[in-house]
């Protein structure tokens, strides 16, 4: 290992050679990203490497340049359709990694795979086991609390309407730089305090909700040009913070965990339309994880269907 | 070029320095999968090249190999945390590929992106839009029917249940190999050919479901050791073939177009119980890409919501 100098601190230049493979913590094969667990030869200690490919640069004189160099080998050929294994150059196969060296258990933990469970909470369910859940964890919500009251993060705000009843404030999720248009990732996070959940909504929020839906399809189309139908609005079930906010997204990029539940605001608008108690008596579907508290409930109740 | 022969017939093999980058076509970033246009510089002809990296072998001596050679080059460090560009060397860095050439218009124009969009069908969207658009296409479902009466492919059914009100038929999906459970896909097609999707269902078909609900889950079990809590039973909305059916597969496994919307099979039994004509009623958000039948419906109709 070579001794650098960050910050004034001594720290050290890893070399992947002083490392040998211990386990493949979890993996992502679509996505083509692995996390692995290895172990440094000298000191014994555990390190993480995360692994993640580049996307193709999509740039003509980049592409021209692997095109010259590139090998095929041929796997298949019928007609004009051949399938080949292709190889570039090394320099344009980087690989976007992090390593954390030395690692903890509890970054090892952090970093293992989790098997994920589908629930299907009834009405039920929610009264006797989330909603206790969800008070009993007493989330801290006092960062939405300071957004909301301008006392953080003001220069995130993308639009804001202070109505007490059917207002909300619109922001860019931390996934988004904020810049291009083809990721577009914003939230809408609402002013009242009362509503932890889709579940808790009724026909009496139906005046906020469209509100939220014709304020934010201005914002966007008059902001970032896209059309009403060209994004999606929707809630997560569960969402991953006790107050109620709407996730707003191009349609044209796929968000990590798409696996997650959503409910679409045009949909929910309309189920509370026809049936104003709908979230009260539907069946609501959410993917749990191991080790989640709440998924720990459900196993509890026996409402988990574990066989 | 050399030229090859394959079956028979005389073939070429191409060499990708023949050609030249003209256009990217579309992409998927996320995946690190791009379609490219290309032109051949002799005979000025077009190819689609299709390139999709390859996921990382998660087999630990494949991974020592590359951890010894690969070459880091410092990003960022903070304390223990470090930041890195990786190249793995070349052979490491197979991408699967396939060559159409020459390409005619109406590849390309299979390959070109197409925008997507959002679309709320209400019922009565259903009624005066939908339904008139999938009867007058005359969708050909010879192969399901040949299928549910055994005079094809009888050699990838998984289960059958030949049952004329309650029952269906289990094979694996096209794009599961059979084999591996972590990316297990199967689908459940009814027997009865008078539903054509989800929005057909009412009270009456709660048997039917579950029964498709319980069988499914039992055969999943005993076939290939999941629990009901590891898979997923859905349909697609729109379906991709006016027949019913419905989606199984791993919960742990994202299947490309994940974009489309779900409905889950407990989810539409639940709400059958409570609300009989809910299909009949609700709205259903689905997808449309530029250039559908059925998205070109919805826009003559100014149910698109483009401004």
């Amino acid at each position: 290992m070579t001794t650098i100098k960050v910050n004034g601190e001594v720290n050290i230049q890893p070399n992947l050679a002083e490392f040998e493979f211990k386990e493949v913590l979890s993996s992502d094969p679509s996505r083509k990203a692995v996390f692995l667990l290895l172990n440094n030869k000298t000191t014994g200690k555990a390190a993480i490497l995360v692994a993640d490919k580049n996307p193709f640069v999509e740039d003509g004189s980049v592409i021209n340049e692997w095109i010259k160099d590139a090998k095929l080998r041929n796997l298949a050929q019928n007609d004009i359709y051949g399938s080949y294994e292709l190889l570039m150059p090394e320099k344009f196969n980087a690989v976007k990694s992090s390593l954390i060296y030395p690692a903890t258990d509890k970054h090892i933990l952090k970093y293992r795979r989790r098997e994920v469970y589908m629930i299907y909470e009834t009405a039920d369910d929610y009264k006797s086991i989330t909603k206790p859940s969800i008070k009993e964890s007493l989330f801290n919500l006092d960062w939405v609390y300071n957004f909301l009251d301008h006392k953080a993060e003001t220069d995130r705000i993308v639009f804001d309407d202070p109505d007490p009843n059917i207002g909300f404030m619109l922001a860019p999720d931390l996934k988004w730089n904020g810049v291009d248009v083809d990721n577009l990732y914003l939230q809408a996070i609402v002013v009242r305090r009362d509503i932890m959940s889709v579940r808790e909504l009724t026909g009496e929020h139906i005046p906020l909700l469209e509100n939220v839906r014709k304020q934010v399809r201005r914002v966007v189309k008059e902001k970032y040009g896209l059309n009403p139908n060209q994004i999606k609005m929707y809630f997560h079930y569960q969402p991953s913070y006790p107050h109620l906010h709407i996730h707003v997204i191009n349609i044209k990029y796929e968000a990590p965990g798409a696996g997650m539940t959503c409910i679409f605001l045009d949909e929910a608008i309309d189920n509370l339309k026809i049936w104003p108690d709908f979230y009260q008596r539907a069946t609501l579907p959410f993917v749990g994880k191991e080790g989640d508290v709440l998924l720990n409930k459900f196993r509890e109740a026996k409402r988990l269907n574990e066989e």
